[in-house]
């Protein structure tokens, strides 16, 4: 075999989800591919990795030390989402709902994988509040075990702020799921938080 | 959103079977990973693009201007075995039964998908065998209509050499495969091509 096509695919396979067979399907893609696109793809991961910063403030990704959220006048900065990744954030983003900032923690507690609360950024979180301003705190955290740790000890740590909403995003169906098909703890939680119809 | 995580997320998808999600899941890999490693991923992405090359014999991929095996005086330069593409070369190499050549078509005839007998490297195949000394070729081609197409053309191409045998491998159940769900054309190839029990 090629030594070039080897490392290529070797390089490849060490992104996740990619095997051996995914690696060499995309190194046969990449050569049907003009040479000058290649180098754009190269040349965007690699500055990318290098030059990507994450924001003081808020730990999302930015290309500024403060991020253009943060950095946004226009912005409701009583209110922070407090969300474990970076994808959260643009999902809510796509929503075009929310016009508060957020608070990108980098993960949840997880003891099996090793990752205690002094891992995320819930100090920064604390100092933020501490700054003053901060009306309410929504956690939009994953309904996983790790995700409910998590989130009782954010809880935990917010009780000191006196006066501070703190929310956690709504539990129920999600429009298109059907019944049939929902988990029991989400039938719970959506049958318990009903509402009147208006 | 970050501009150097957008540039990078829609790089990556451009590779085949890489949406949104994927790329963006891929990215956040990266940022992971050291940045010394990301620069051997696009530097070896970036090299096997720039200098790989396609053997002048077999069109298999090479480091060099006549592959590794075509160049092994070891190996049974009287037999050819025709493949789709650089894969299958790997997949066959794999079993380390097999001691000849090989020549890479490049694809299938597909009318489909606008491919033509003259995009593939079929005359290559013709002359190779005209300067003389191969015996057999092996026509290892997917059993798809398009590699049907391609396997009737191949043997018109080849009918002229005379003394030349032509085989084509053979088609049966897979080792591991249930008869309940093997479709009926393969069955039928199997029971027509049934052995003696030595």
């Amino acid at each position: 075999m090629s030594q070039l096509l080897q490392e290529a695919v070797g390089e490849l396979q060490k992104l996740p989800g990619i095997g051996r067979r995914t690696a060499l399907r995309l190194a046969m893609h990449l050569l049907r591919m003009e040479e000058a696109s290649v180098d754009d793809m190269t040349a965007a991961i690699a500055r990318f990795r290098h030059d990507i910063k994450h924001c003081t403030r808020c730990n999302n990704l930015s290309d500024t030390e403060v991020c253009p959220i943060c950095s946004d006048r226009e912005r409701d900065h009583s209110t922070i989402c407090v969300v474990e990744q970076v994808a959260d954030v643009l999902s809510i983003e796509n929503t075009h709902q929310y016009r508060g900032l957020y608070h990108v923690l980098g993960g949840v507690i997880s003891p099996m994988q090793g990752i205690a609360p002094s891992d995320l950024k819930i100090d920064l979180l604390c100092d933020r509040i501490a700054e003053g301003g901060v009306k309410e705190v929504i956690l939009a955290i994953s309904t996983s075990v790790e995700g409910e740790t998590t989130l009782f000890y954010l809880m935990s740590r917010l009780r000191r702020f006196e006066g501070l909403k703190v929310t956690t995003i709504a539990r129920g169906i999600g429009f298109g799921d059907e019944l049939e098909y929902v988990d029991e703890l989400t039938i719970t939680h959506a049958l318990r938080n009903r509402r009147a119809v208006e």
